[in-house]
């Protein structure tokens, strides 16, 4: 698959959409769909739509429209589903336990293989086909292992502390629940960041202002 | 508090990373502070600190900087956190557990007053202070107690049925972390998607295109 680097983020951050409508076309057995179509169920326009799939070379075939199966397909090779990235969990706690539990991890291109803790009374735990270990192991861990990626669900002065020791252990990516940071100082990890609190204090304003 | 509703949601998003910042800068004991050393912290520009703070009014002096207490209390004033909203949480699996666990209402404008779920192992459990109820009682229980806010934490297809009944109980702000897009149907409702999937997609498109 050939590197991307000309698409802007904003297109690249609607294919995930593409992909579950696609996806779900594909569940109820529907074989070609329309821009226009595909424009109504998703809420994007129809020329905007045509516009992102024409930045990876284009899809559909005037008067046909795209084939979902095809499309669908060759989405999740765009989004590197095929590239297995070896991934570890930083913190086991509420949300890095429902994150393990609750994410297709294997369909998104990500296999989980050691999740890290440095709480005495979870470590050893069984979670996700993983057990959790010692944080002080990570060094071992990954030199034996190389994973790339790393999940960090713990709190910001614990994600303040590791970022500089993942990286340094050759971690490239970061799905980020913590607060800190992490690309302020580590320009060249690529980081997202999920900040729940950021999304619920959002919806506290608009609830506020927008309703009556 | 007036309404904002002339502020651009791009300059809404920003807040809750102003508040965070701002926060941090107050438990450090820092007084006061200038757009340019806050720029410097937050990685913003200290020409777009100062644009977006002056949408509310501008709260700097010029060769002052701006009070970092009075800041923080002004960003929580329009972001709404002193109007409590009632809310409820639909589903308690692991996300929703997670959620209600991990999750600050009362400081963020929130208060959970009930947890709704269909499967009869969980209905009965405590959560975050609550009692897991039967989503049967969902209709008595926003009659008696008039939530405005719903948190869900359920499959799409469950959120596609819930929608409906959700906005006619009263429902006037969704936390959606289902993928069935609420406000495609519902226009009038506010809804805030985490969707963590998406994210996770994104990391991988990134990973494989942005790293070495």
């Amino acid at each position: 698959m050939p590197k991307n680097s000309e698409v802007s983020m904003s297109v690249v951050r609607r294919l995930p959409r593409y992909y579950r409508f696609l996806g779900e076309l594909l569940r109820t057995g529907v074989e070609r769909i329309s821009s226009r179509e595909l424009s109504v169920l998703m809420g994007f326009t129809a020329s905007q739509i045509r516009q992102d799939l024409n930045c990876f070379g284009g899809f559909g075939q005037q008067g046909y429209g795209y084939n979902v199966v095809y499309l669908h397909e060759a989405i999740s090779k765009i989004l590197g589903f095929d590239n297995t990235q070896e991934t570890i969990l930083i913190g086991a706690g509420n949300l890095g336990r429902a994150i393990a539990t609750y994410t297709d991890f294997k369909g998104r291109g990500f296999n989980l293989i050691g999740v890290f803790d440095n709480n005495p009374a979870i470590i050893g735990q069984r979670l996700s086909n993983c057990d959790v270990t010692d944080i002080a192991e990570l060094e071992d861990f990954c030199k034996e292992h190389h994973p790339t990626v790393a999940i960090v669900c713990v709190p910001k002065t614990a994600a303040e502390q590791l970022a500089g020791r993942l990286v340094e252990l050759g971690i490239k990516g970061f799905w980020n629940f913590s607060h800190y940071d992490i690309s302020l100082k580590y320009k060249q990890a690529v980081v997202e960041n999920v900040h729940l609190s950021d999304s619920l204090m959002t919806l506290c304003y608009r609830v506020n202002n927008e309703t009556e």
